[in-house]
């Protein structure tokens, strides 16, 4: 018989929630990258993010409630970093990197906290923006994603049974490993965890990122969860996204010939800010054909591509074939693949690519949130769906992303126009939405 | 109905043992404090450690299993500094002083594990020592008395029932909460843990830690422990030990006044080493009466003493004199008692100095070990005992300790003979040895 501690469960009936975000760490790694780019170069932009679900059959407002759903907002929003992580940022090595981050940003850091949302309801979803400041507002892209995906998965199984939960994770556990056996046949095998955005939830992650250590051994090299990167002494790892482009490309106005320079002035601040294997561009923003066709001769001494739109491997073999027309040996570079891996597509990649390029997995949503096929009473909304945190407008004006995949792309339909003359639309082609 | 989580059962079925030590952090923050110095200026110093159980009525052999012993010491020896725990001690600011902890010291700290040690039966004691370079002996002290403390107690409650255990704790929460409740009264308390040494174990020192926390808040000033600081968020407390004049005194050999300069000589190099809050003379390692006498000027400098033989209010009474005799406003200068202190001396002392000198207290064996009367069973072997890791030789030289309680001295009775002759015993009196 076990001895129930009464305490702590007294305690626990008193909680006002079971917090989903608990520390201001549970980031991506690339969200502090780039906001110290951020609040270094661009303080006083103001810019405007808003969840998107794309998986518009899904009616988020009907599964979630909306009281639970503002107080684990609420809840984040008195989140700081502690001490302890703010010495643990100062003093860490990043890609081999010590002090990547500044005295003064981490000073700033010292008092952040996440900023105002706006949240109601419009039909089956939810409507959730963050505006304001810039270098605030970016930092809920994550959260947000966290924590909606996370009540959507407890509101699934808020009707099973103990035995039922129990099948479930044993479920999960077992599908896992056996993708991590897999793997294991592949001995050059470079894999990160990419999987916050996307996750079942904070303790499911923790344990999938805890699995791969385990089972990978070397292979697994580390995380884009800074929390989870500083509790199990893991590389943290991450480059840049797709807001970034996006807010170059508003603030460039009418300018159409400033329009077209913005994706490679992001490239030129982000390389006076940060080197070596940061130096990872992520060419689709405006479609991965154009920006190569406009790319200054420079782009090519960048370390790597992260193609995030096309099918992996045409993505692979396009960029493999730009460098050697730029007159570069292609083993020497990285190609880092992270746009809705699995081990199937992982294995299909690595045969196609290994000893040609140097590869790299960034392994997302078929990692923290596979549950296809494991709950014994087969409830809806266990399935990942493809909710994002996009950028929308900056500066006051309409943020677009056009990818090389016209179902991901966003903004305002006229300036999604515009952008297409301007880039042109070689190269896209339509093709489902990974998730 | 609770489910049992059968993978982490099966797995503790196979621990070879459920470590008392888990990391090179569970220590006093003034080992490492002194440790540096040790490195920094007498990296060739040979010394020698050993555990000295002055309460000699319980025979420690008889309890404690000498196989579970030595698995326990043998874990430590496992154990690493971590990345984390590194880049805290790097990063931590420590009595507002940052990078107190120089990169080279650090790195050497990457690479040091606990050396060897020797440990055999005596009668119905273990004689265990820790005979090397004094930078690697040093840091045996205090995981050596929590490992032998915490096998006591598992070993005084082997046989208890479940309900049995759950009264011993809940009585001994109580026991600490009323402490707690009395020491609120007294308005500008300054109290900090300094009982990692005489712990009933890990687990209850931070329950002891946690609750000071929550029910003292800014009078509790920190731990002794740094593994509970760096986790809680909290200050490390802590400033420097016998061993220091102790292993200065007998590499002065038979030089005496050599020897009579040894206690100044660790004040010159600490000086030179820390600053600010950290001059904090312990006056009593060969009797606080010669040392003040025998005290240049400056050590009137020093922010303040640890007195740690003498009754508490004798000796403050004693160095608020010595200030005032040195032209010094004792207003300025600081006392610490950390010598066996509990509730009622901590109010006596209050009482008698608070707004005369400004005082601190390290709280140590009866804020962690304090089982007193908690026990349904009634078994032996959970009061604490006098159980010290002390310097007993250093470059081949019998290494000595007077005390101003005859009954902590410590070292070769004819050793013991000279250092009376040379330092006197003027002041000294006997009494119980606290635990």
């Amino acid at each position: 018989m076990a001895i129930t501690d009464i305490a702590t469960r007294t305690w626990d009936h008193g909680w006002r929630l079971d917090p989903i975000v608990r520390s201001l760490l549970d980031t991506d790694f690339y969200k502090l990258l780039m906001l110290q780019l951020i609040w270094r170069h661009h303080r006083s932009v103001e810019a405007t993010f808003a969840v998107i679900n794309r998986t518009s059959g899904v009616r988020l407002a009907d599964t979630i409630d909306e009281g639970e759903l503002r107080a684990q907002l609420d809840h984040a929003r008195t989140l700081r970093f502690t001490k302890k992580e703010l010495i643990w940022l100062a003093g860490n090595s990043f890609y081999g990197e010590a002090r990547m981050f500044a005295p003064d940003f981490l000073a700033w850091l010292a008092g952040f906290h996440l900023p105002e949302y706006d949240l109601s309801r419009d039909g089956g979803q939810y409507r959730l923006h963050f505006a304001g400041a810039w270098c605030e507002t970016t930092m809920w892209e994550i959260p947000a994603l966290s924590i909606i995906n996370e009540l959507r998965a407890r509101a699934a199984v808020r009707h099973h049974g103990r035995f039922a939960l129990d099948v479930l994770y044993a479920r999960a556990k077992a599908k896992l490993w056996a993708k991590v056996e897999r793997l294991r046949a592949l001995p050059d095998l470079a894999l990160s965890d990419f999987g916050t955005r996307r996750r079942h939830g904070f303790l499911w992650q923790r344990w999938c990122v805890e699995a791969l250590k385990e089972g990978l051994g070397d292979r697994f090299r580390g995380s884009s969860n800074v929390l989870l990167a500083m509790d199990a002494d893991l590389e943290a790892i991450g480059t840049n996204a797709h807001e970034l482009p996006m807010v170059f490309a508003a603030l460039a106005g009418d300018d159409d010939a400033a329009l077209r320079r913005a994706p490679y002035r992001v490239l030129e601040e982000w390389q006076r800010l940060y080197a070596g294997n940061l130096l990872v561009v992520l060419p689709d923003t405006f479609g991965t054909a154009a920006f190569l066709r406009d790319a200054p001769a420079w782009v090519a001494d960048w370390t790597g591509f992260r193609p995030d739109s096309l099918p992996p491997v045409a993505a692979g073999e396009q960029l493999i074939d730009w460098w050697r027309a730029h007159g570069r040996d292609p083993r020497d570079k990285l190609l880092i693949f992270s746009d809705g891996m699995d081990v199937a597509s992982i294995e299909e990649v690595y045969r196609r690519f290994d000893g040609r390029v140097r590869i790299s997995f960034g392994w997302g949503t078929n990692l923290t949130n596979d549950f296809r096929e494991c709950d014994p009473m087969g409830a809806a909304g266990l399935e990942p769906i493809s909710l994002v945190a996009k950028v929308v407008s900056a500066g006051g004006r309409p943020a677009v992303k056009l990818s090389d995949n016209p179902a991901k792309a966003s903004g305002d339909p006229a300036a999604i126009q515009r952008y297409r003359r301007v880039f042109g639309t070689e190269g896209m082609r339509h093709a489902a939405t990974p998730v």
